[in-house]
């Protein structure tokens, strides 16, 4: 249950606030030259404390590699990595070791497993997810011609109303929120300061496009290309939604709106398929939404029950991101370039 | 690929226009005595030609379990069943055996397998539904306690507006639309017949409420119980997005707005988490809403390209739904029977 | 758990006595043109009542494909198949309805799923053996090269003591019993009557030889080839061993006999491992050995205990084999095209 | 492919001479208070350098857990663990590195990987084994009543011919061979000792008994207890051959004297079946046999090919075991405590 993808499959262990993460990475072929200073930019990407509007925890995030690699080169082995825990504090939390926090997982970890590790979360901290940026940057290096780009779309009511099309995504990582436009990327950096003033948090959504796809990714049925995207970005702590192609907004349209005609090369005219038709990618650009609800720690005092049952108020205090789609970019895509290397793999298998 | 779930798993096969479709459902406990008109009465919710606003296929839809019944209950073993095509009419399609049909998986399709099963779609055609809601309507009747109701709740523009708790879900199945609000279901209704008449189609919503849930289903990190619900959801076909709890909605608000604060018992005094945190139930009402796009098949011509990239003109016959929601509604229940089934097995492992 | 293989899968559902045995061949690639005689050939080498040395149930184990194949070519769905049970007599079964077997799966079964499906054993009866047939004869098809040769090496202590390398195989299927040695054919032949007259059964060996084998099937560690070779081979009905290579004699050896020395070519000298080098394979013919026990079916009368766990005496009656190492030919064959296929496509997956 | 296990998995990563070794282990239920001292006393088992008759790397083989386990018991989360390679002499392969050792996996590596990780074998080295052996001491805590007893039962043609039950397995740690029987244990040292000498190996056989095992666990059709057990003894490195209750004796026997007769608790008389009964345990005690070849790395010089095709001699040097037997004990046992843990927690899914 740890374990992501079927093929290309990673599996993780380790808590926010224990000695160290990591993973295994199987079904990496053989022969890959490995980049490890793009490896370790992913990282850094995600990381904490890499800026005024993301949690202040200092970690450095270096990944270690304990296998699979002879001299740079993937081996075939499982690779084997882990990412030490250098600013743990569970301390942090030992002032609510035995309160729930509202609309986290504590209650129904404790309902699962009858206990609670309190220690920041524990495995459902988003702290796992420096493991599938790992992952992810393997991937990303398999699939070295599909560039895989993902930006801050809006921030509460703020929103980037361009088309992906007029933006340009080399100015994603040109400011702190990750917004392509600096106009919109501004204000919502502005926003983000005002709701961390107040200790409150914020949502905010990220837009994932993909281009230079192959096409006849993806499996049909129950292995639909989107569906697999899907439960990959809803896997990502506080995702609360995904849309692809036209979303929400095809729902609304007629059948002689939402068609996408075809050029005789086989592209399409429009394409509010969104790359992905029966399931399977048709070449065209994938691109996704996903949404992400605001982060529950707030930097106020709460009501609320411990496993006595007690009513009980928490403190607003430790290091939080007041909004988490900054640091959520690198993950959409990590997890992104994850799903797309198992179904490379899961297509070569069945060409004759 | 053609399974679906890990502990209860359903694997099925067959194509829209050929012999037969079926399954095999696997990992039903023995003991269960089965109620086979309520699994037929699923089917007939989602059967072709029950309504004027639905496809007129003609399709009995009768299941024939062949496997793992002795006397009415299951043994244990794994149960095969099989629906026979009654009323496929491969010939409608032959004018475009040759012809990729827009916003289809024609194209996919050739270009992933190298050869068209041009009968109606083939593996693609929404037919293959029909197993998953026999498999739904047996997952249904593990989970005795728990209630689900699915329901549309917008055709095109025509939104449902009220919260579901004001909702009387008795309604549901008095009208064909499928949505609990007879005044909304009454334009719904002609709204879909305009579309037809004007040879269109048009997309819409469909929501689903899980009552009486118990906590702890769900498994951390890739198999959170949103998840799997997501990917569940967006293997149906044409759906274009899925949002469980506050949804995209979310995205705008703050953390002080968000959070589902505790009562004593346990329960919250709002739901936006919708049932789920931490990707586990904590035992409020789970609900969630699925986009489908408008249906592709037109009845307009429309101009395409074919197997050897020429321009040629499809011409619109056959029978198609005009919207596709009201026969989604069964087959979202089924496959969120399925996936919490599934659940219900994996949690129960680990009980001490 | 009824699906074998990971990525060629084999569904499988049936009880001996019930409508229909089947399954479902998932992962079988686009394009392939079966040849469907050579598909019942097998099956008739399977089928009861072939001689008289088998069961006396007469089956014609007529195969239907329902699914995944157009114009004879396989499409790349689910290959959908039934087999008709036309000769079931479940009356056979009611003076032991409620008595356990000695040696049968009665008692476990009872204890696994609290209730007897007491026709023909149901679910653990080796009719399902039949659909393993049908999943391997499609597997050699895909297997063109490759040539797999069963045959019985021993009944009871009577042993086929040539090397595999002197046999000829063409003559496998010329004699009831399926050795390929005359002489000793025949003396099996009548062992197998004798103990037949005697109301009696007797274990025997298959031996499989694996001949123009690709080089490097089987993935390391927990997928070792021949790993998952014995494990299909100890699925298959009262089969109690499985060695390959040298086996159990090997463990008696030293390195230095042992040892299989290269020649410049990258084959070996001697062949004592089998083909198979660290999991994988190596190009050389890999061997292997299954031990089957007596049937536990026998035309005596035995004491045995009931589910109320009172003594009760069973009649030996009803049809069965006295050996099943004839029978047990094809579906050794079959499963080792099984393994086969599926490590062809895990191996495919991942070259760069 | 580097996973075992569908519920209680253990995934592993690790080469012989790279920087670490490990693996998490998935699947583990809350609230179990682990035994380290009796993890590390199962890896002591297993260690090299432990006695006179295995190699003489010395390991210290220190387990550090990284992650699910909170005060000392598992937390629900996956287990993480590491074994750091301290003596590791990659040189030691130097001269190796180019050329294929016989009846390695050298050559098969090369021809899957298309590259050499000569350091000791890499992946392929029987130093994974050590996490093999951390899941299994695992595995074992969780089955608390079960007992799972390994011994050597033979060395090259040295076999201990009694029956297991007139053994004392409480002597098998009293010397250095793990033999329970003092006498033989004796024999067997001195044969040991004498082909180290030589510079050469021999082969043994390892049997395992395990008593007090819970009625119905085992999957019928693929997952049969037998074939999984089969299936994870033949994973372990030299391993040729599996043979449970009767094994390949039972291929001689008739059905009247291999029947296992019932007593009227649901005992059996005889067990031959060797407590598992249509691939599901029976309550009796399960017994098995496991074949291993001698190792294949000689202390003497051996004429092969290099990666060139060019003959070349390699000399006898390293540190090696001239048995493999005595270590596999302990590893055998680990293997068998997953395989049973995991069809534990699949029971007790379906209990309704």
């Amino acid at each position: 249950m740890n374990t992501f993808g079927q093929i290309f499959r990673l599996t993780t262990f380790g808590e926010s606030h224990g000695q160290a993460i990591g993973g295994i990475i199987d079904g990496c072929p053989a022969g890959i030259k490995l980049d490890f200073e793009a490896i370790q930019f992913e990282l850094n990407r995600r990381k904490p404390g890499q800026s005024k509007i993301t949690t202040q925890r200092k970690e450095s995030d270096c990944v270690e590699f304990l296998s699979g690699i002879l001299e740079g080169v993937t081996t075939g082995a499982p690779i084997g990595f882990m990412i030490q825990n250098k600013n743990q504090k569970p301390k942090d939390y030992e002032h609510i070791s035995d309160a729930f926090r509202p609309s986290h997982a504590d209650y129904t970890y404790f309902k699962k497993y009858g206990l609670r590790d309190f220690r920041g979360g524990g495995r459902s901290s988003a702290r796992e997810t420096a493991n599938w940026v790992v992952g992810g940057a393997v991937a990303k290096q398999i699939l070295k011609a599909v560039q895989i780009n993902a930006f801050v779309s809006s921030v509460g009511d703020l929103f980037l109303e361009k088309p992906y099309q007029s933006l340009d995504f080399s100015k994603i990582e040109s400011n702190i929120v990750r917004c392509p436009d600096e106009q919109v990327a501004k204000k919502m950096i502005e926003k983000i300061k005002e709701i961390r003033k107040a200790g409150d948090t914020i949502g905010g959504t990220v837009t994932c496009v993909v281009q230079n796809v192959p096409t006849a990714l993806g499996e049909p049925v129950f292995d639909k290309l989107h569906a697999r995207l899907g439960q990959a970005m809803l896997s990502i702590n506080t995702a609360k939604g995904f849309e692809f192609g036209s979303g929400f907004c095809g729902a609304k349209m007629k059948g002689s709106e939402h068609n996408d005609l075809f050029n005789p090369d086989g592209t399409t005219k429009t394409n509010l398929s969104g790359g992905i038709q029966g399931g399977i990618s048709n070449g065209m650009d994938i691109y996704f939404r996903v949404a992400f609800k605001p982060v529950s720690t707030l930097m106020q005092n709460q009501q609320t029950i411990n496993t006595q049952r007690e009513v009980v108020e928490i403190q607003g205090k430790g290091r939080h991101d007041p909004c988490v789609v900054p640091r959520a970019v690198p993950i959409v895509e990590a997890m992104t370039a994850m799903v797309l290397a198992d179904f490379v793999f899961l297509n070569r298998m069945f060409t004759n």
